[in-house]
């Protein structure tokens, strides 16, 4: 299947508002020109930190939701990604940002963390494997989109911007590479359980993910005030 | 859409075997002409209280797995008549056979019991609610069926028969118009969640329930020895 | 056990900032002195309305976690509550207001509504009934506490205060009682559940959900602007 | 705080006589005394490949269930362990045995295989992570005190004992190791989720996990028939 005919992209098409609202915030358009203010990056670092460790509780759950053992292994995969990579690289960039782990810890979760976190968790647990991916897209394949996009858009400025490292991991080969794993995934998923009659039910999900995932990003843009 | 051509019909021509072998065990046949060994018939209620704790968690689960105040209803009214009618009911029944609710509370619950329900209970928390709901399939809807295959059956007994209030009860108009609705709830489900490509791993799920119903009634008659 | 010294009346000790927040929040004060903008309350309801059937959603899986007859009955009747009783008047109420049902399930979750109703399913999930009831406490007891204490207040003006029959309802004989039949269940299960080990994770979940119940009223405030 | 008052020693005290009939099986004996039927190990190694799949899903739900960042890496070490290693490990060690990975995976699942690891994942997911690993543990420290013991019984024969890979493997350093980090996080988890008025319930779970311990030997024990 191509990509354009896959599961993704027809929930992309199908709540197409949303999905812009979220992948073109102003704190993303912001970051690309290099003028988002710094509180808002380092606001939006803490949470993301304490999101990480409700993202592993997700594929954790794929794990125990998995049919087979491949299933499992990819999900499996995904938190090893999370506990052993990502949350290190993350403690690691954030100390660049004068942010250590201890104080990330401590610091309290926003409305907007728990909302999409909790949201992505009950989906995940009153449905099935493929609610969950499917509450899961916006962020894991939402972030490749959004470094693509950006990077191929002629107002992001690379010169000099503080936020390049960020902008040019989402836009990488090895994320690129993680994304399309994840829309294969889904349409293994769709596959497997799905139906056309399921696609109203996930695109209000997805839809719905998205929103709450611009409503973080506009949680980091408030740390401006 | 007629019921020969309803999810119901399909999952058990997919798994007929599985499906003869539970809803003919030799526990139902000779219960029907009458001649079940007591001890396998109170064997089977204690065991049968034990299952209804589970079966209505398993409606509770239900209300929580629902998306919408309808389908939270129909699993409300399915905890009201497990808690509020069957359970009292069974209660009655059994103080008939010489069974007193405390004894029955205090049986240890047999494997055959724990592998059913702990089943039907896994399938819904790891899948959504149409796997919880064909899983349950074979106990709601097979002892309908099983009620009127007997009652049409020439070799079933009526006169003298001490399990003919049970035979009647499952081929009475109220438990077959319950049975109607649960097939009803199925088609309903499968159209809003289901699609072909989910059969197969549904089909498994009944086929796999119906064996440990059939293995249910193996514990009942094991008791004779 | 005196009340004073019930696990309800600890937690509330142990977050007394949080819960002084969410119990005399504006909104609150407000509301009880009969100055609160239309469109605050008018929000207030609509969200509600969403945030009742999650809470029907929660004690069904409070069901499924029962450990015994009598805890499944007391969770029924919450269930039953909610959604045979509750959901009915609050619709009632609310045509008064000139929203109906069929418009505020049109209108989409807020953020600070998915944020609490959320957060307790997971806590439910992820943790034990204990948990899961600690997480309810604070909208179940403290709308008893809240109806109560403005009540007693000098500050409340009932005398043409469009929102009299709120306070009346929630300062009320059956709704305290039904507050005060919680709090023992918070005290059986505690003693059944719980131990000191426990109490400073119980307390973070309370004082966590109290800071979301506070965002809920916050959500309507800003309605206003 | 010695062994010996740990948790789990408090666990096998309680439940005595489940304890003794689980580790000291007739299964068991043989394997140790060299004679037991091939067909009977046959059997079992089969049905605990279909155990290890679960038996992942439940350090997958384990992770789900974490709190703490510590949490979830000890149970991600355990999914890692069971996919990575002891899958492997015990498909290389089945294949000696003449069993090949895809022979086993198209057996279907004992009711004693689906009792004991839907009970464990039933009890995971209602109660909390505390629950979870007191009804995995006869599974996991079990293993151990039966490897332990029956190296120590002179009634033990190793010398052309066909078993005797088996015996060591368990009575070996490094699963003694595991065994003994797993009665840490038991006591652990006491000391952070328990309380002494949770001991009975947990008792309770422990007393029937090894029950159907016992009934999974006795499957395994049948296959002689």
């Amino acid at each position: 299947m191509t990509e354009e005919f896959g599961l993704f992209s027809r929930l992309v098409r199908a709540t197409e508002e949303n999905w812009r609202a979220y992948t073109r915030h102003e704190f993303v358009l912001r970051l690309a020109a290099g003028n988002l203010p710094e509180a808002c990056f380092r606001r939006y670092l803490v949470q993301d930190y304490l999101f990480l460790i409700h993202f592993a509780r997700a594929w954790g759950l794929a794990i125990y939701k998995s049919d087979t053992l491949a299933e499992m292994r990819l999900a499996q995969r995904l938190v090893a990604a999370t506990l052993d990579v990502e949350i290190g690289l993350h403690v690691d960039f954030c100390r660049g940002w004068g942010l250590s782990e201890a104080a990330m810890a401590a610091e309290p979760e926003a409305p907007a963390t728990i909302a999409y976190t909790r949201f992505v968790l009950d989906r995940g647990v009153a449905g099935d494997r493929l609610d969950l991916e499917v509450s899961l897209a916006p962020c894991i394949i939402g972030y490749a989109v959004i470094g693509a996009e950006r990077m191929a858009d002629p107002g992001t400025q690379l010169d000099g911007n503080r936020y390049r490292e960020w902008l040019e991991m989402y836009a990488g080969a090895e994320y690129q590479k993680l994304a399309h794993e994840a829309k294969a995934a889904l349409d293994d998923q769709f596959a497997r359980r799905g139906g056309e009659g399921r696609f109203a039910s996930l695109a209000a999900n997805f839809g719905l993910a998205s929103r709450l995932e611009a409503e973080f990003w506009q949680m980091g843009l408030d740390a401006k005030r």
